[in-house]
C-alpha cells in the first residue's frame, strides 16, 4: 500500500509509515499525475481535490481507495466526486479548536490588563457554538464566566433552551466572540451576519472577537465604527478579502493577527492523529497509536507560582509563557508594512513559528496560589 | 530611641523595629513639628528636609542624629544644614539598578521580536556608566553583545581607555541607552545632551532608550524626528516637565512608562537595607540582618524549560514573566488618557503593582535547552 502525504502534515513517518508505503511530496504540487500508484492519500487545504482531477487519475488506473484531510474544512475536496468512485473520505473536525480557544483567552486576558478590567465582570456572548466555541463555552462556564450562547441551527435541533438569539448578546454581552462558518444563504447565512446596523447597536466598551470567518462581519462597517467614536475594540483574526485585508482596519484593530488562532503544533497533530484514526479504522486495523504519542514535550514545560498573583493574572501569565497572541500582533504589523499586505500576510502563516497550548504547562502551585488551582484547571491548566 | 521612618518604606519593621522605638508616617506629613522627639528618620524622595525645617526642629530641641534616604537621589536634602548641625547622612546609590537593567533589557527584547531583529546582532552604546550603566555594560558584555561606553567624568578620572565620545556611539551603535543625571551647567553638563542636532544624526533604524533623566533628551526635537521620518525609535520612561509630559511624545514612543525603570520591590528592599547596614555602622552595632532576609519568595518562583527555544527568546521570555515592561506602557496610556496626563502619570506611579527582579526566577533546563546555560546566567538568571 502507497500512502501520499502533503510534506507539510506533521507526524505522517509515525502515523503512516507502519501502515505502508510513505510517499511525500508539497501538496501544491499534488495532481492527478501523483495519484497514479497511490492507495491512500493525506492532504492540507492547500491541495485542491476537484471532480476533474479524481477523474483523471482513476481514468489513468489509480488504485485511490481513501482520503483523508488532517483540516476541519473540507471545501477544497469535491466529496460528490469522491463518493462516486467509491473513495472513502475523512476529515479532522475540531483538531485545532482547543488552540483557537487558548488564543480567545489570551486575547481578552490582554485586552483586560490593557484597559483595566477583570475578565470575571464581564458578560461573553458566543456566536457559533460548534467545535471551538462550545469549547470556549464549556471552559469560560467553568471559570465562572457569565455566557451566552446563539447558535440557530443547533438551537433547532436541540430546542432552544440553551440558545440565545444574537441581538440579545447584543443587547446584553460586553464581549462578543464569533466562531461561525461562512454560509452564504439560506435561514442561518452567516455573510455579514455582523452588519451596519448591528455593529451600530454594538454598546459602547464592547469587545468584538472574530476567530471565525472573516465574511461574517462587514468590515468596511467595523472600520466605520472604530475610526469613529472608537469606543469599542476588536479583535480580529479573520478578515474579508484574506490576505490582501484592509490596511485601515488592521490599524484599527486591538489586535489584528493573520488567520491563526487554531495554529498549534498540537492541533495539527491532533489532526494528523484523526486522519491515523480514521484510516485504521478504514482498514480494519487497531490504531495503537496515541496522540500523546506524537507530542514532543514543550519548551515551556513547567512553572512554579508561589502567590501575590490572582488567578486572572496567573492565567494570564501562563497563557504568555506557552502563547503571547501578542507575537502575532506585532508580526502581522511589521511584514504586512515590509511585504505588502498580501504577501505579508502569507509570510506570517507560511513561516509561523512553533506553537504549544495550553494544556502542556504543568504548574505547581504553592503558598496563596493553591487557592486558584481549581478555578485554573477549569481553565484549562494542568497541574503538577 | 526613636526611629521615624517614612510609611512607604518596605521593610522597616524586620530592620529597625530592634534598634529603637519606631514611628511611621506619610513622607508627605514629616515636618520640624514630626522631629520632635526623633534620633533616627528615615526618609524617601517625598519627604523635603530643606534647612529651613532642620533649622526649626533643632531649634526646638529635636535629638535629631542620623537621616537616612532609602533612594539613589539626594536632592530633597539639604545636606549641608544636616553637616552644620553635625547630623550623619546616608543614601542608597544603586539601590534600584538592577531593576532599570531588567526594563532596559526587556525593552530591548520586546523591540526585537516586535521588529525582528536579535541584540546579538546590535552594538550597544552606554552613556553615564555609573551605577546603572556600569551593571547594564557588564551584563551585555558578559552576553557577548558589541558595547561601547561614554562616560566622560569617569574618562577624566580613570583614564580613557575603556570609554568612547558621545558623537562616536551616535555613529556606531544601533542602540542607544542614556544613563545619565541632570546635570545643569558645567563641562560636562547633561541637560539637552541629546539636542536637535545628534538627534538629528542618529541613523536611521537606531533605538534611543532614556532611563536617565528627561532634560537629557530634548524632546521637542525627538518628537519631530519621530513624527516626520519614523525611522528611528524610541523607548522613553523618563521625561521633559513629569508628570505633565507631552502627550505627542507619548503617542510616538514604542514604549512609553512612567519613570518606574527602577521600581521593583527588590530595589526598595535593598535600599531600606542599605539605610539599615549605614545606621548599624553609626551606632557601631553589628548589621545582623541579610538582604536576603528581607526579600519575600517571588510569585514566580521557578520555571522550567525543555528546548525549542534559541538563547534570546528564552531570555525574553524569563524577563517577561517576572517583568513584562508592556504593562507599565499599556497603562500610562490608559489612566493618562483615563485622568489627564499628569494625574495619569502620577497615579501609574503610585499604584504601581508588585514586580521583582529577573534574579528572584530560578530556571531549570533541561534537553538543549541546557545549552544556553552559561549565556543565561551571564543575562543575570539564577540556574537550578
Ligand atoms: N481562526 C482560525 O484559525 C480558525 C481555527 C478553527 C476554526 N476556524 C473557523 O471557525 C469556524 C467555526 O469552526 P468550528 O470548528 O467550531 O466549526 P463547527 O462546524 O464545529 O461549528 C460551527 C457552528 O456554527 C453554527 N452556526 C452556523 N450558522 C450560524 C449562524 N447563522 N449563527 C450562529 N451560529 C451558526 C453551527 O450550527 C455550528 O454549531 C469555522 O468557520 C472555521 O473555519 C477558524
Ligand atoms: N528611570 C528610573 O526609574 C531610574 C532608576 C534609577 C536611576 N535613574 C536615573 O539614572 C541616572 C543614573 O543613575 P545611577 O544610579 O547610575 O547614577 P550614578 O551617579 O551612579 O551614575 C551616573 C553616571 O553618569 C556619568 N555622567 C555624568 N555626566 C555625564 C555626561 N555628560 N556624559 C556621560 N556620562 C555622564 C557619571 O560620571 C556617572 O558615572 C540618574 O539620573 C538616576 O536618577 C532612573
Amino acid at each position: 500500500m502507497r500512502i501520499l502525504v502533503d510534506a507539510n502534515v506533521p507526524g505522517a513517518e509515525a502515523c503512516f509509515g507502519p501502515l505502508g508505503e510513505l510517499v511525500r511530496m508539497p501538496g501544491r504540487a499534488i495532481d492527478a499525475a501523483a495519484l497514479q500508484d497511490i492507495d491512500v492519500l493525506v492532504i492540507r487545504s492547500i491541495t485542491r481535490l476537484d471532480a476533474a482531477t479524481l477523474d483523471t487519475a482513476m481514468a489513468r488506473g489509480s488504485r485511490l481507495r481513501f482520503v483523508g484531510t488532517c483540516t476541519i474544512g473540507t471545501d477544497h475536496v469535491d466529496r460528490t466526486a469522491l463518493a462516486r468512485h467509491g473513495i472513502a473520505f475523512a476529515s479532522a473536525p475540531g483538531c485545532n479548536a482547543e488552540a483557537v480557544v487558548d488564543y480567545v483567552l489570551g486575547s481578552l486576558l490582554t485586552l483586560a490588563e490593557r484597559q483595566g478590567w477583570r475578565l470575571a465582570e464581564r458578560r461573553v456572548g458566543i456566536v457559533g457554538v460548534g467545535n471551538v466555541g462550545g469549547r470556549l463555552l464549556a471552559r469560560l462556564r467553568a471559570m465562572g464566566i457569565a455566557c451566552l450562547a446563539c447558535d440557530p441551527p443547533r438551537a433547532e435541533h436541540e430546542g432552544s433552551e440553551d440558545f440565545t438569539a444574537l441581538d440579545t448578546l447584543i443587547d446584553e454581552c460586553d464581549v462578543l466572540c464569533l466562531h461561525t462558518p461562512l454560509v452564504r444563504g439560506g435561514l442561518h447565512a452567516t455573510h455579514h451576519l455582523l452588519d451596519a446596523q448591528r455593529i451600530a447597536e454594538l454598546a459602547p466598551g464592547t469587545l468584538l472577537l472574530n476567530a471565525g470567518r472573516g465574511d461574517c462581519v462587514d468590515g468596511a462597517a467595523l472600520r466605520q465604527r472604530l475610526s469613529g467614536s472608537g469606543d469599542i475594540t476588536a479583535v480580529l483574526d479573520v478578515w474579508e478579502g484574506e490576505p490582501a485585508i484592509d490596511p485601515a482596519l488592521r490599524d484599527l484593530a486591538a489586535i489584528a493577527t493573520p488567520h491563526i488562532a487554531g495554529h498549534s503544533l498540537d492541533g495539527k497533530l491532533r489532526g494528523t492523529h484523526q486522519i491515523y484514526t480514521a484510516l485504521s479504522r478504514h482498514l480494519g486495523l487497531p490504531a495503537r497509536l496515541e496522540l500523546n504519542d506524537l507530542l514532543p514535550r514543550p519548551p515551556v514545560a513547567h512553572l512554579a507560582l508561589e502567590g501575590g498573583l490572582d488567578a486572572e493574572e496567573t492565567l494570564r501569565l501562563c497563557l504568555r509563557a506557552v502563547y503571547d497572541v501578542r507575537r502575532d500582533h506585532d508580526s502581522l504589523l511589521r511584514e504586512s508594512r515590509r511585504l505588502g499586505m498580501a504577501t505579508g500576510f502569507d509570510a506570517c502563516r507560511a513561516n509561523y513559528p512553533l506553537r504549544r497550548e495550553l494544556s502542556t504547562l504543568t504548574l505547581e502551585l504553592s503558598g496563596e496560589a493553591a487557592a486558584h488551582a481549581a478555578w485554573l484547571q477549569a481553565a484549562g491548566l494542568r497541574l503538577a
